[in-house]
């Protein structure tokens, strides 16, 4: 339905095996793919300016919408003005429709065929979010790319409880689309959600019948929530090439960077994870060389930056030293680097990957890109 | 003693009543007086990347040598390259004594003639510091300006307290001074501390011992810890007439905007505060329309930034209803846009008054800013 509309759509530009590159075009510009999407949960990529999220790299930005309904509210924002101006990102942004958060975050929720009753984890008031309001509010943000509503299992979950659940994502799928139809504006585009938690069979019902409604981008959700590395890959092995090729693949919270070398490697073209912030805020840096804890005493005296070849300032200006005395003495401007510095690395790695891709050597890449990234740093 | 140094020397360019516009030559450059001096207590200036502070407009910054004491570590920071690389702030750095914080923060101290023993408030530690060892510390630091280990008393004090502590803080004053010709590097400056409370009489004879001994530059310490303005003034006019007049006068831990109007007024050089990066992280900005509580719901819908006129972006390119939204969400980037508004506001201030000074309307340009500082913003 999408394919009509002027303003989205996806290129595929080069492949490397199951790898590829592309771009995808959206109202408020390109997408290159693979695509590592900064966070920002409340409208704002944590300790980060928007300028610096731009600078490293970053396309396009995901948003919460179970965090804006609650706190300021889409209404409200809607007339300031719409997102993009309220958290000043004019480039794209994906919204998520809050059913993941729902699960995670709120109280006393309730899943029904109609959607979900919930408490709010920060004032106990009660909410509906069902497939239509989820479109609604993410209409009434001006999302680029908008999420249809899906039911989220913890897993290890049953299989009887996995086939209900994603039978009520595919219902839930329907009614985000006809909702869409009515709401959204040009060029903006909804994106459909695979389920089935680990179970292929699952798996594979679901992206069929999604197929079959011919969405314009297709995400997998419901992983990287405790299964592990390897379930994660065989999954995406299963499911992955069932999907259509000149459609975005969007592997939703994932991951850590062997995640992503791995997930593109099976042909994912998109990412999203609270990671390189919340590890930032944490005192972890992740650079070309592995995984730095600077908290660890072994950075007290060490004049090294976290890679003095990066182009960004938080990797290449400061010392670690400073570093690990900013993150012991709870600084802002620890996480402040840290959250930038993990921001650029997590670009710089998938600006690494495209350009591999399109030259045909991702596997040499990816190999390489493991080997250093298991480099023991810390003694 | 310090006069004779190449690198240190202060020079008064313009008078206007009491008000004063100078320069202060040191190792890392120039002052522009009258100079505010944002805080970086540990090292950083909280929030700010070290640009930020730099692009406000601030000349100087201070650090806190009771806090870099416990941590990381005098001896550790100068075997890093000093304060300047550490903290990558290539300007002026002024260091307090540590006198005013092991009042405020340590645990269990204990004034004698030989200094102050304490306990770290972090881990428990004890600590001794002694009018030499303050000395040692900031110049392994490498401070540019460095002040001598005075005791701070809480106000109100008896005045047979406040008469030993003065004499005491006097006595320190002549072993700081001996300590700091053998320790300081060419062209750093001590500046010696008036003491005395509220009492005239006191700050009288503090200044005229202290003048006795030349130092380069005089603060007025023992200010602004609950006497009131209005005392604060009356205090200054006693004891800022009593100052050389070729040397810069620094008035501690002060203030609020009002405070450094009128204590320019009556010629003072230097300030220092954590109000502007403080009060950033609760919500609060100052702007030349007065103080604004971001926590106010008036803002939640206000799409005006805080001083569209504004040089500083987070002033002039964010809604108030965006920074609403973070400081009610507790979101990094609300403490960082407000304590950045703030600092560059202070600078901006400061601006203001030099030039006023240099064009010989400072009372004019100090009552029209009273009036607009005053203005009720919110309802």
């Amino acid at each position: 339905m999408q394919d009509a509309l002027p303003r989205f759509g996806y290129r595929l530009i080069a492949e490397d095996g199951a790898a590829r590159v592309g771009e995808i075009a959206t109202p408020h510009g390109p997408v290159r793919t693979p695509a590592f999407m900064p966070v920002g949960t409340a409208g704002t990529v944590k300790a980060l300016y928007p300028e610096q999220v731009k600078a490293a790299g970053a396309d396009i930005v995901l948003a919460n919408t179970y965090h804006l309904m609650l706190r300021p509210g889409p209404e409200r924002i809607a007339k300031l003005g719409g997102l993009h101006a309220f958290m000043r990102w004019d480039g794209p942004i994906l919204t998520d429709s809050g059913g993941f958060q729902v699960m995670s975050l709120a109280k006393l929720r309730q899943v029904s065929e109609a959607g979900v009753r919930f408490q709010s984890h920060l004032d106990g008031s009660p909410h509906m979010l069902s497939p239509e309001r989820a479109i609604e509010i993410q209409c009434l943000l001006g999302a680029d790319i908008q999420m249809q509503l899906d039911e989220c299992l913890e897993l290890p979950a049953e299989r009887g409880e996995a086939q209900r659940a994603m039978e009520l994502s595919l219902r839930w799928a329907e009614r985000a689309r006809a909702a869409f139809a009515r709401l959204a504006n040009p060029g903006q585009a909804l994106f459909a959600i695979v389920q089935g938690a680990t179970d292929p069979e699952l798996r594979q019902r679901s992206a069929q019948a999604l197929i079959a409604m011919d969405f314009p981008g297709y995400a997998i959700g419901g992983l990287a929530v405790g299964e592990g590395h390897d379930v994660m890959l065989r999954t995406l092995e299963g499911v992955v090439p069932l999907l259509p090729a000149d459609k975005p693949r969007y592997l939703m919270g994932v991951g850590a960077p062997l995640d992503l070398i791995e997930s593109v490697a099976r042909g994912i073209d998109m990412f999203d994870c609270v990671l390189p912030t919340r590890n930032g805020r944490h005192g972890l840096a992740y650079t070309w060389n592995g995984r730095l804890n600077l908290k660890n005493a072994c950075y007290a005296d060490d004049r090294a930056p976290l890679d003095a070849q990066s182009m960004c300032p938080a990797a290449r200006d400061y010392s670690r030293a400073y570093l690990h005395h900013l993150v012991k003495s709870g600084e802002y401007l620890g996480s402040m680097l840290l959250s930038w510095a993990n921001t650029a690395f997590y670009q710089e790695l998938m600006g690494g990957m495209r350009a591999a891709i399109a030259e045909g050597r991702f596997a040499d890449f990816a190999e390489a890109t493991k080997r250093r990234l298991a480099a023991a740093q810390e003694t």
